[in-house]
C-alpha cells in the first residue's frame, strides 16, 4: 500500500488503514516519512492525555472511564496503550486490553496497543507519530495509557497535552511515589481505588508534597476515583479541562507543543547520529580486544571515533 | 586537585579521595576522562552486583545483607546507591541509606549515593565509571542498588556482572512483573520479604515464567529471603557464585564485559554527537516556527539538520 493511499485512508477516518499506518509506525516502516509529511498539515486538532503510573494502579480502567466520558459529551476517541515486548509476557497483558470492550463496538473510539519493540528513542518517536495518525484520523481526544513508572513512561508522557499520574492508596508511601521519579511530569494526580483504606491520607500527601515542589503557576490537583466504581469520572474529567483551559491562555499550549516538536527531531538527529556511531565502532574490531586488555580506556576510544566521524 | 593525585589516591584506596572522585562522576568534571585513562589499567578486579526492584521492595536492607555475607568472607565492598533526583524528594531518600550505617565504621565497606542529576544517557555512563573507582580503589566486590524498575535501571543493570531483580509477595501479581520489563535482566531472582503470604507463590509465578522464556544456558534461580529477619541470606550469596561460575567458565565474563566496554564507548560517542544535533537545532531558530506552522514535518526537518551536521 502506497503512502499517499494510507494518508487518504487516514484522513478518511478508515480503521484499517489507521491500524495499519500505526503497525507501520511499531515496525519503522521506511515509507514514515513520507506518510508522515503527507498528514502533517492535517495534525494539530487532537488534545493528548497521557496515563501513567504502577504497574496494577488501575490506569485501563480509568482509560475506560476517560473514554465514557469523553463519548458522553460527544467526543470521537482514539487510545494507543504503550505495551512492553517481553519474551516473558507474550499475549497476557491483552487481558487487560480486553478490559476496555466494552467500547470495542463503538465507531467512536478506536484502541490500539503498541509494543515497545524499540529501544527507548524508538518508543519516544514512535508515540507522537501514532498519535499524529489518530489526530489527523479526525480523533476529538487521544489517550496514551503507558505500563510503568520509567523513564519510557516520562518520554512517553512528554507526548502528552495533560498527563495524569495515577497512585494507589497503600501503593507505597510518598516517598515511594518520590522514588519513582514521576511527581514532576503530573499535571493532575489521580488517587485510584478511593474505597480503599488510606485513600484520603494519600491524598493529603501528595497535596502537602505538591506544595513543596511548586514553582509553576499550574499547581496539579489531587482527584480521588474508583474507576471500577465509576466514582470520581467527572471530577477527574473537570480536571483535566480546568489543566487545557490553563494551557489555552498566553499561548501556553503552543509553546508545549514547540518544545515537544523540536524535542522530536532532535531525538530523530540523535538516533540517526547514533547509528552512525555504531557503524564507527562496527568498522574497528579491534576496539574490544583494546579496551578489554587495557590497552585503551572507554573516553580514548570514544575520542578516536569521534575525531574519525569529523574526518568522513 | 589534580588527576594524577586524585588517581594515586584511589589507587592507595583513600576513602575521602575515591569519594570525590565519584563526585566527580557525578558532576561531568572534565579532568574524568584524563582521570579514567590513568587508573584504567588498575580495574577490572571487582566483581560488580546489581540490586533493581520496585521501590519499596527492600533493595536497601538485601544490600547490608549482601554487605555482611561479604565481609564475614573477608572481601571488601563498594557500594553505590543511586538517588533519583527530584525537587520533590530533596534528601529524604537519605534515610534508607541510614539504614546502612551498620557497616558505617568499617574500613572494608565503602558506601556512596549517587545522584542521576543528568539524563539517562549521563547515568549509563557516570555508573560504569564510578563502579572503575571503586574498582581500582581495591574494592573486591560492588553493589549497585537501583531505587526504581524502569529503563534507567535496565541501563544500570547492564553495568554488572550479575544482577539481582527483586520482587514481594503480593507487589501484584506475575503479570506486573512482567509488565515492569524486568525479567529478562535477572540473573538471579529475590522474593523478599519471604515471611508474607503469598511467598511460595510468587516464587512459583516467577519460575513458570523463567521456564516460559528460557532459552539460555542460565536458568535464573528464585531465592525466598526476608532481609529485615536476615534469613535466606546465605542462600543469596551462594546463588550469585553460582552465576558468578557459570561465567567465568568458556570466557563469558569477558565476552559480557567486553559488549559492556563496547556500550559505554558507543553511548560516549552517541552522546557527543547528540550535543552536535542539539547545538544544530539552536543554529536554526525559525524551526520551530515552521513545525507549529506545519510548512515542514519532523521527519523533513531532521533531514535537513542531519544535512547540515554533514556538511560541517
Amino acid at each position: 500500500m502506497k503512502p499517499q493511499k494510507v494518508a487518504e485512508g487516514i484522513l478518511a477516518g478508515d480503521r484499517r488503514v489507521v491500524a495499519r499506518a500505526i503497525s507501520m509506525v511499531e515496525d519503522g516502516a521506511p515509507e514514515l516519512s513520507e506518510l508522515s509529511s503527507l498528514i502533517y498539515s492535517n495534525t494539530g486538532w487532537a488534545y493528548t492525555i497521557g496515563l501513567t503510573g504502577a504497574p496494577g494502579a488501575g490506569k485501563s480502567s480509568l482509560t475506560q472511564q476517560l473514554i465514557k466520558a469523553a463519548r458522553s459529551r460527544d467526543l470521537t476517541v482514539g487510545v494507543i496503550a504503550i505495551d512492553p515486548t517481553s519474551p516473558f509476557t507474550g499475549g497476557a497483558l491483552l487481558g487487560d486490553r480486553l478490559r476496555m470492550q466494552t467500547h470495542a463496538t463503538d465507531p467512536g473510539v478506536f484502541i490500539r496497543s503498541m509494543a515497545t519493540r524499540g529501544h527507548l528513542g524508538g518508543l519516544a518517536l514512535a508515540v507522537p507519530e501514532a498519535i499524529r495518525i489518530l489526530d489527523a484520523s479526525g480523533r476529538d481526544l487521544v489517550i496514551v495509557e503507558t505500563v510503568g513508572v520509567g523513564q519510557i513512561e516520562v518520554e512517553v508522557a512528554k507526548s502528552a497535552d495533560t498527563t495524569l499520574v495515577v497512585v494507589n492508596p497503600g501503593w507505597g508511601d510518598s516517598i515511594q511515589v518520590a522514588k519513582a521519579g514521576i511527581l514532576e511530569i503530573a499535571d493532575v494526580f489521580i488517587v485510584n481505588k478511593a474505597d480503599r483504606e488510606g485513600a484520603e491520607r494519600a491524598v493529603r500527601d501528595l497535596e502537602t508534597m505538591i506544595g513543596m515542589g511548586l514553582d509553576d503557576a499550574w499547581a496539579p490537583p489531587v482527584v480521588a476515583t474508583s474507576a471500577t466504581k465509576e466514582e470520581g469520572t467527572d471530577t477527574m474529567w473537570d480536571a483535566i479541562q480546568a489543566h487545557r483551559a490553563y494551557l489555552e491562555v498566553e499561548g501556553r499550549l503552543l509553546l508545549k507543543r514547540g518544545a515537544r516538536l523540536l524535542n522530536e527531531v532532535e531525538e530523530m538527529v540523535s538516533q540517526s547520529l547514533k547509528e552512525r556511531a555504531a557503524q564507527l565502532l562496527e568498522a574497528d574490531p579491534d576496539l574490544v580486544t583494546s579496551l578489554q586488555q587495557r590497552r585503551i580506556d572507554p573516553y580514548a576510544a570514544s575520542a578516536a571515533i569521534l575525531a574519525r566521524a569529523a574526518t568522513r
